[in-house]
């Protein structure tokens, strides 16, 4: 099962933890690998404490930095990918903001195609989020959700909250 | 903070959970009650074992069985939040299917609006969850997502899968 989470709401990386931590209740061994982000959000501690692994493979921000940079380590990501399905130790990878590495040119949408063909071969359900599914992956996944910003505090100078945004 | 969770989509409960795990990592105090739904999904045990209080006031599909009962459990779920809310040991609330409560016609819209304004005066975070959030449930919320089904295996005839959907 391939299931992504896109759009500019917020939920996209909270529905992909929840969807963790229904899983693992079901016996289901999970991975999460973060492409793009490199902070420490509420949800590593307790992720960690349950023996879930995650692992970072991002610089923070695409808008600082060099860009090669960034791409290097979004495609770290992508072998870290590769070998955790390949390693039959997972039933369940989430591929936290890869959407986002596609839309914002970090990695190529044949790169995702290919770990989708790759996953359902091995029968590992993958979990995609981030902004900027292409259409080409949305019709290879099973399950797609657009969250969509109906309305969010930052509109209003709102700052981000611990244990809301991160 | 009032969050809702709304639309079509899956993720709205997930959303939820994930947002649970980043809250109490961060050392917030979290409870989960959940309105309509009497189902052991896969998370109630994980969320248990993190000493997250999850509370059931449901009967199941709405569809079936007296809608008298309905009420009167969802009025349950309410009082409960309300205590929740008073009793000052929770940071954050979560109201599982509230927003379909309303929409389903087993609650008040007034009941919830209400809600909304004990947890702002108590700066208790709610986050309501469920199809059909009203206008005015929007107007008096922070964050709103509107989760939309783009795609779901249910339409290709796949069954709900342990892990995924549960």
């Amino acid at each position: 099962m391939v299931i992504i989470n896109d759009g500019d709401g917020k939920g996209k990386t909270t529905a992909a933890i929840g969807q963790a931590i229904r899983s693992i209740g079901q016996g289901l061994r999970v991975k999460i690998i973060q492409l793009i982000k490199n902070g420490s959000s509420g949800e590593i501690k307790i992720l960690q404490q349950l023996k879930i692994a995650v692992e970072q493979y991002g610089l923070g921000f695409t808008s600082k930095g060099d860009k090669s940079q960034h791409k290097i380590s979004a495609l770290k990501g992508v072998a870290a990918i590769k070998n955790s399905i390949d390693s039959g130790q997972f039933d369940m990878i989430i591929c936290d903001e890869i959407n986002y590495a596609v839309s914002g040119g970090l990695i190529e949408e044949k790169t995702v195609i290919d770990l989708i063909e790759q996953a359902n071969r091995s029968n590992v359900h993958l979990i995609l989020t981030g902004r900027g599914a292409t259409d080409r992956m949305i019709e290879s996944a099973d399950i797609v959700t657009r969250m969509t910003k109906i309305k969010h505090a930052f509109d209003k100078g709102i700052k981000a909250q611990a244990g809301i945004e991160f």
